[in-house]
């Protein structure tokens, strides 16, 4: 089988389009490589790109994005709603196939050392590639974002694992890791308060208390002048998005605030909707090779 | 996008089951084209075969199949339940990726030609290949079946889309046509009158003023001691499976009787469970191409 590798990489720019592209060429002038997905949001003014490729195809195409960045994003004057710390924010490494987990983090450790290195961009290594515990939390890495982490890089326990002990004047830092597919689900709500949208956000949280494996914070949209649960779902074999979605819903019918819709930002596997499906049909006996393109493939 | 095809041939043989197996040798001969399914039915005796693979691919292993069963399946001696007009009795061709409904059609129309001019087997065209608008109903094709027809084929209206105007000496006729996927799809009440289950059958079936690309009967599964409305979907595109699981919920609570779980019988098309994914999270802006399987087919 291919060995194949996705890499998600989010960076610090979601409005001026021109800049997005630059760096989703980048990625796709490296050979074998083949950008999926990308999609760009400016009220978080902030992009994720997906591709996927062998494995030493994927970190060429991870540095060389990475680099891009650098060269045209300017964390001094960059504002938007998500948290973040560099120019290329967040670079994850994910098994596809034939590639265990063990292979994407030792990727993920070499590609962290390029970009320390090479760049002069300080890297903190996250989640199953982390070196210091703390750091599996990327939540823990990005915390004071940008802004606080020019203090903080110098003080114990700052220091990142490849790089100088400082920011780079323009990019930043960067976060490198090894994960499972993450998919990043919003629900916006039927009203314009943002307390709420913080409050839910807490409740379903592993930090408040909720589901361990679920990330999320309460954020305005203010093109839609609505707000949302914006929430990553870092196991979706441990917490379906029916499960979610099922909760903030009771979460915000405690409000008398209704859910809108949702919505899903790039790529998720298959198996996460068909369990919605399952869900709400209450299928029984239902499995995968049922679905007619999973038995073309197999 | 690789073209597919999917052909659900209904053959009248459902004993003899090593005639069944020549007939599936003539389909898995033609390269690139694979069967997914196989069934047989004593009663019925009758076979289902499924398979898939590119247009031109299919239409070759689709005329084997039928050039095969003419040569083994005599219809002066074959005896069912099921309403049929010759050993190879039906022809569907269904899209399945990168074609669409029109592409079958013509398909249909060519497959059509070339079994009525070579073999000699009078043919009729159906649902959406059609050529005359009474036969896009299949029910109105088979009305007399096999016996009947040796006399209708020579009265006015009777005459077969391609190939002679009298029945193959012991292949009868054979109806090809394009159709939607259709999928077998059932809803178990959690009650046991019967009555019940078949008043909420009428309600939604076409024939009782429901939708009209919906089949259904209200039926008792012993083994569960509850009743099923038992579903042929013919176009989930029109009405997909989470409206007829939510009308069934209608109609079951204006009887005080709750829905106990649904069952999806056989293959059915991604998309359709992608639907009620959509529908019950209820996703914005979601299309097919966000599903990592789909994107690393294409």
């Amino acid at each position: 089988m291919t060995k194949l590798i996705q890499c998600v990489p989010n960076f610090s720019e979601g409005r001026r389009l021109e800049i997005v592209e630059k760096i989703v060429q980048a990625i796709t002038c490296v050979p074998s490589v083949n950008v999926l997905d990308q999609s760009s949001d400016a009220s978080h003014n902030r992009s994720v790109i997906t591709f996927v490729g062998p494995p030493e195809a994927v970190k060429r195409a991870a540095y060389s994005a990475v680099e891009k960045a650098a060269e045209l994003i300017d964390m001094e004057i960059h504002r938007g709603e998500h948290p973040r710390i560099g120019a290329a924010d967040v670079v994850p490494l994910i098994p596809v196939s034939g590639v265990t987990m063990d292979e994407c983090v030792s990727l993920a450790r070499e590609l962290g050392r390029k970009i320390g290195e090479n760049l002069g961009i300080p890297v903190y290594l996250y989640e199953e590639a982390a070196l210091v515990p703390e750091r599996k939390n990327l939540a823990a890495v990005r915390r004071g974002e940008y802004e606080g982490l020019k203090e903080a890089i110098g003080e114990p326990g700052g220091r990142p694992d490849f790089g100088p002990p400082y920011l780079h004047p323009n990019a930043g830092a960067t976060a490198v890791g090894a994960r499972p597919p993450l998919i990043a689900y919003n629900i916006n709500l039927d009203c314009n308060d943002v307390e709420i949208a913080r409050k839910i956000a807490r409740s379903i949280r592993g930090s408040g208390g909720g589901y361990p494996s679920i990330k999320a914070l309460g954020v305005l949209t203010e093109e839609r002048n609505t707000v949302q649960v914006t929430i990553n779902v870092c196991n979706y074999r441990l917490v379906s998005l029916a499960r979610i979605f099922e909760t903030v819903k009771s979460e915000a019918a405690r409000y008398g605030v209704g859910i809108k819709n949702s919505e899903i930002i790039g790529l998720l596997p298959m198996e996460a909707l068909l369990d919605a499906a399952a869900f709400y049909l209450r299928l029984q006996d239902f499995h995968e090779g049922q679905v007619l393109e999973k038995r073309l493939t197999e």
